[in-house]
Parts: C-alpha cells; structure tokens; sequence
C-alpha cells in the first residue's frame, strides 16, 4: 500500500485525531493509501491527555511549524479563537496545503475569502465540521443534490437550543431549569449566551445559505432571536393548536432573486419532519425545486461526530491529492454571487401572540382596536384557566399578513399599561 | 465561460434531462463551465414526448453512436433492460467514458465488475439514482461520512411497499386495498411482485451494505420477505405493543467480521425515526462507531427526484473532468473484500407470532407446549375480541432467542390441525 497524505493538525481540541487513528484501517482501505498523522499541534500540550498518540506523531506548540512542513498535505485546525484560525489559514492556504477547518464563524465571516485563497493555491478547503458536526449536510449539498436547485433550506442546527426546548415540552420545566440541567449535563456553556440567543445557528445558516445558493451572506445581515423569552405556557397553547416550538434557522429564496435567512423560534406543526428533531440533535430540511423534500439528521456536536465530519474531509482531500490531485471546486461554486437579502418585514406570516396582562376589563377590546387598526385579523384568541390575575396570559392568532404590520402593532400594544411583560411575538412556520 | 463536459444519454426514460436542462444555470455557477447535453438515444424515439428537448441535441436509436462519440465525456444509462444496460456500461467504460447510471439490479449483481472496468479505464462511476431517488443516501456515506465505520445501515428502500403498509395502519384497510389503491395512483406497478415481494428493496440493500463497508454482497444471499401476508389485525397488535410495521432492509456488521444482511418486514418502535418514513418515502438510517445514527429521508422514485441523483453524478463527474481529471475512487472504496454472511438463524431475535385458528378448547397448550420444547419463552399473549371463530387471530410475543429455534418450533406449529393459516413470523427490530 503506498503512502499517501500526511495530516497535521494544529488544534485545541484534538478530539478528532482518534477518530483519525481508530480509523486508520477502514480509511486505508477506502484510499488505497495510509493518512498519516504527523504533527500535532497544541498551546498546552503538557496539560493534555494525549494518551491515545502514538509515536511517531510529532507533538509542537508552534503552528508554523506544521503549516510550513513540506512533508505535510493536509493542515487541519480546530483552534476555536476566530485570529490564530484565521492567521493559520491563510499561512495553511499560502503555503499550497489543503484546509481542514471546524470553525463555523471563520467560515461564516471569511468563507469567500478563504474559497479565494484555496483557488489561488490549487488546493480545496474542508468545512463539513461546521455545520451539524457528524451529520453529512454540506457534502448532501455540494455533491449529492448538486443537481438540484434549492428553493429554502430549514435548520434546527443548535443542539443545546434544541435540548432545552425539548425538555420544557416533554417534562413541563421553565427555560431557567432546562438550561441548568443542560449545563449540568455539558450540553450547555456555563455562559450560554451565543447557543441560547441564536447566535452560534447564524453562523450555521449563513454556511448554509452559501453553500445552498453560491451566494455569501453578511453574517450581521441575518436578523437573530433567541429563545430566552419562551414559557411553558408557550407549550401549552402551541399543543392547542397542534403545533411545538423550534428555534428554526432558514435561507429562502424570494421573488427578484432575493434571499430571506433568519434565526427565530417559530411554531411549527407537530406532524412536521422538523418537529420530531429531538434533543441535542440537528435537523437540516433541504426543500429542492426537483426533488422535493430531503431531510437530514443527526448528531450535531461533540468530539467524535465532529470527528467524523473533520476525517471525512480529509478522505475526499486525500482521494483528490492520491488520484493526481485535480482542482475540484471549493465549496461547491464557482461562480459566486453576493446575496441580496429580502426586506425583513415584507414576509406574510400567520402569527402566535402571547401577552402576560393584569387582568381587568376592556383588555381584549383595546388589543383588538390596535390589531384593526393595522389591518390585522385575528384567527383565534385562547386563555388557559388557573393562572394569577396579576399575571394571566393569553393568546391570539393573527391572520397571515405581512410582518412590519405586526411589528408595528406589538410595539403599540407594547406600550398599553395592563401589560406585565413585552409580548412574544411569534411566526407560524410554512414548513413543507 | 469555458466549455466543460458533454454528457451523452442512452435512455429509456430521459425524464432527468429536463432536470439538466432546466439547472443549466445553476450547474453552470457550480462548476464554473456549461454541461452539454450532447445526445440523446432512445429505442421509440418517434413516440416520445421530445418538447423539452431543444437543438443542439442530436437524436438517436442507436447507443453505440453515443458510446463512440469522440465528443462524450459521460454516458448516462437509464435504459432498465439489465443485458442492454450491462452493455451499454462495458462499451463506454471501454471507451473512457465516464458512466452514470440508474440500474440497480446492475450495480448490485456487477458492482464490482464496473468498478474494476472503470478502475482500468481511469474513469468515474455515478449510482446515486440506485438507492431512495433524490436523496443523496450514496454520497453521504461515500463522501460526508467517509471518516465513519459503520455498525450498521437500516433503510426503508421501496416506496410501494411503504406506501401501502402506511395505508393499511393509517386507513384500516387490506393490504388487497391498499395495492389497489397504490397501483391506481401510480405507485405500484400493474404487476408488483417486484416490489411487493421485497426484490427491489434486496437490490438497494446489496448496494448499500457494498458501499458501506466495501464489501460486495451476493444478491442471492440476502433471505428476502415481502409484505403480502401482513393483516390489518396486525396493525391492531402492533399498536397495542407500541410498535408499527415497516418492510427493513438492513445490513449489520456481526461478530468475526461477517455481514447480516436482509430484507424483512419488522415491528418497529413507533417512537423509532424510522417509523416516522412514511408513504411512498424513503429513509435510511446510518449507525456509525463514532458520529452516532444519522436518519436520512427523501423522495425515493420518480422521475425528478431520479433526475437529480443522475445529475448530481454528473456534477461531480464533471468537477473532476473540469479540474483536470484525477482518479477518484468509484464507489469509495479501493481495498474491496468479499462479505461473508453470518448465518441466518445464529441472530438473537424477539418475535410477533400471530395465528390464525379455528377456535377449539387446547390450542393454547399445545402451542406452549411446541414453544417449551424449543426452550423459547413467551413474552405476552394477546387476543383482540371480536373475530369469527372459525378465523381467530391471537398473537403471541415470544423473548429474545436464536432465530432457527423460532424457525424450528414455527414449522412445528404450522403443522398443527386447528390453524386457518400458516403463523406469520415477524422479528422485533432493535433500532437505535
């Protein structure tokens, strides 16, 4: 068997490299050739527990070293702070390595820049690690529906956001228990700010929509929400009316060849593919114009689905570089475009309107002035019993419409004295 | 735009090229140059719906015109008739061109003959179309899932017989209904055998379980059930065990390196992904050692769907040609072994066991009695009122134990007098 590719990894979280080794047999019998670890990198390699290296893997605390390493093809990095990845990268690049790279705001924030870099370098770029870890979303994009022309793409791409959404519908908990438990258990950080605000899905979506399109979007550009604000009783009302909550994260195309991508919790039907996505797991829904509906699940984080992903582009780099090593395409496109994204408020959407009031008379008519006044119909109004006057919630349902009126509206009804907390506002997803 | 590859059809059913035509644009962003339709043959071109179609393409009854033309990077075969096919295959291999092709039956009884012709001849093989039409089931496990060792592959592979098994649990009707009905609509043939008896689900499963674990699988030894003798009553006892019914083929690593491979009906949990495939969907259903399950569905057969598996082959094709042409590997593996099949009845299985008897005092006893004798332990008895008692259904769950003992006290029990029909067997599926 010859020889193949040599790997090297500069990487604060080695956990892939197992994979890597664990592998090593099945790997070689896919290539026809061994992938050979040759360095690792780390800053503090001492405190490690590299139990599982075994020689004859360099071990450096200098990722120069690695990158600028003739014997070395492929330069793998899962460092996580955004300046050493992104100084490595171009070293990587500039040096004629191919890139291995799990770091989702990298790709995100700097994905053109890196599809030009590996271009000019002859080399291609590995990004499958960034989005739904050990789930195959961006190769089922760029090469098995690569004939396809998507029509919208649907994520539930945050595993701990989806973990405690699951927990308070299953077991009737608070937001607040659910993500202590998720941090008791490690599927939350102990700050949990980038998961729980939809932050750490916008980086995912705004892959997605690139990969999905060929066309890059301004990661500051996709409006975000989190889920901080959604109750129990949130729950309680959506079963009514046969829908869950998921925080879905989505890139549509729109009329004048527009995209509309965001990050928001939305109610979306019981029966709908999306909503069986339980847990700490991703769910990735591709909507083709062709083919119809591909759904796509899995494991979203962790050591060793990410693993899997990182060692999976390894295998495709290291098919190219053993066959001769023709250019493929980075990131599936060559003829990129720059989004243009679709105004925010002109998306007609059915709404979930949940208002905490002190309860007294003339709530409801007030409510309703202000809805009919903005055009707005109202579909339903519900009001679970057994809740305190002074904090008593209810719903209504608005009527498709476009958004900016409902907008509009929330923040008049905002404003009304009886109200014991803002309004949580939410769209009923038209998911297929 | 530079000119790329020119794809060259042999069809019998060329509802792909209109997915070609109609992507150009798309396929063009992707691969940075225009896929020429170049030829497209037909045996009765004269009665088919050609609108689609628009010059330059040239017309022909003839494949070998398309096979030896100096101009045709990739020949795309959807030709059905196996000899034909297999024809059609060895030329253009023969003659350096890529090939892509829908053929299952193919792939699976000649799998490896096509790779090692398309080995020799430094040329690609496309077979996404094989297995669950548009969903990139083959690429996720060739490409996005490269860095994976696989435990274990479960899939719902044939749309007839998951439409119908759908049907008869959703609409409480026979299955004599439910194929009546499928047939109507176009989802099962006029004759159904094929797809009724489970033939076309062993084809895709042959070809799953080679690409998984690169091992090629004898179609002939893979035991096939299909799904005619299921009953609406069993619906009405799989339900009451908290388990619904699904036609699984599966292909599982086993101890010394042996494959278990089969096509079966199961009971499955209703809480299973899997038992969430419903219709004429597909699913497949991925167990890795280290990435975790990844649940794939999608539009299984059709045209469109079938459409966009063949050009997402010819993308990646494509791709290759573009960038220079290095050798990849056809079907993902280089280093392939045979599969050597763990046999059949050494697997620990619960099991359904529902019998349909003229009712009498001692039938109980005497079924208990067989079952003792084989040391298999009954897990529940159950029997739902209301049937004649010339024709009653009772079910026995029995617990896990060898499959041949089940075989053995089955054949013991069939040949009981008091029995209306033979036992129907049914293994529970221990599904991650």
């Amino acid at each position: 068997m010859p020889s193949g590719p040599s790997g090297s990894a500069s990487s604060g979280s080695a956990r892939w490299a197992p994979v890597l080794l664990e592998h090593q047999g099945e790997l070689a019998r896919r290539l026809g050739c061994k992938l050979e670890l040759k360095t690792l990198c780390a800053r503090t390699i001492q405190q490690r527990d590299l139990s599982w290296l075994r020689p004859p893997v360099e071990v450096t605390t200098d990722w120069k070293q690695v990158v600028h390493d003739p014997d070395v093809d492929i330069v793998i990095s899962l460092v996580g702070q955004l300046a050493t990845e992104r100084a490595i990268a171009h070293a990587a690049l500039e040096a004629g390595k191919h890139l291995v790279t799990a770091n989702k705001q990298l790709v995100a924030e700097h994905g053109m820049d890196l599809v030009e870099r590996s271009h000019a370098a002859g080399v291609n770029l590995g990004i499958e690690a960034c989005v739904a870890g050990g789930t195959p979303v961006l190769h089922a994009i760029r090469e098995g529906l690569a004939g396809e022309h998507f029509a919208a793409v649907y994520g539930i791409l945050n595993g701990t956001t989806n973990y405690i959404l699951t927990e308070m519908e299953q077991r009737g908990c608070t937001f607040a228990e659910a993500l202590a438990e998720a941090q008791a258990k490690g599927y939350a950080e102990p700050d949990p700010t980038f998961d729980v605000q939809g932050y750490d899905a916008r980086f995912k979506i705004a892959i997605l929509a690139m990969i999905s399109f060929g066309q890059p979007v301004l990661v500051e550009s996709i409006p975000v929400e989190g889920i901080a604000r959604i109750d129990q009783v949130d729950f309680a009302y959506a079963h009514r009316l046969g829908h869950t909550i998921r925080l879905i994260a989505a890139a549509r195309r729109r009329a004048a060849g527009r995209l509309q991508v965001f990050v928001r919790p939305m109610m979306i039907p019981r029966a709908a593919p999306l909503a069986a996505v339980l847990g700490s797991t991703n769910g990735v829904l591709l909507v083709g114009d062709k083919g119809g509906n591909t759904l796509i699940t899995g494991r979203g984080a962790g050591g060793e689905p990410t693993g899997v992903a990182v060692v999976s582009d390894v295998v495709e780099i290291a098919r190219s570089v053993a066959g001769g090593g023709g250019m493929t395409t980075p990131l599936g496109y060559i003829d990129w475009r720059p989004a243009r994204i679709a105004p925010a408020g002109d998306e007609v959407v059915g709404a979930y309107l949940r208002l905490v009031v002190r309860d007294r008379y003339g709530i409801l008519a007030r409510v309703c002035g202000i809805l009919a006044r903005h055009r707005i119909n109202i579909h339903s109004v519900l009001q679970e019993p057994e809740h305190p006057p002074q904090r008593m919630p209810f719903v209504m349902t608005l009527e498709p419409t476009r958004e900016h009126r409902i907008t509009s509206a929330v923040a008049q009804i905002t404003r009304l004295p009886f109200l014991a907390e803002s309004p949580l506002v939410m769209p009923f997803a038209d998911l297929p």
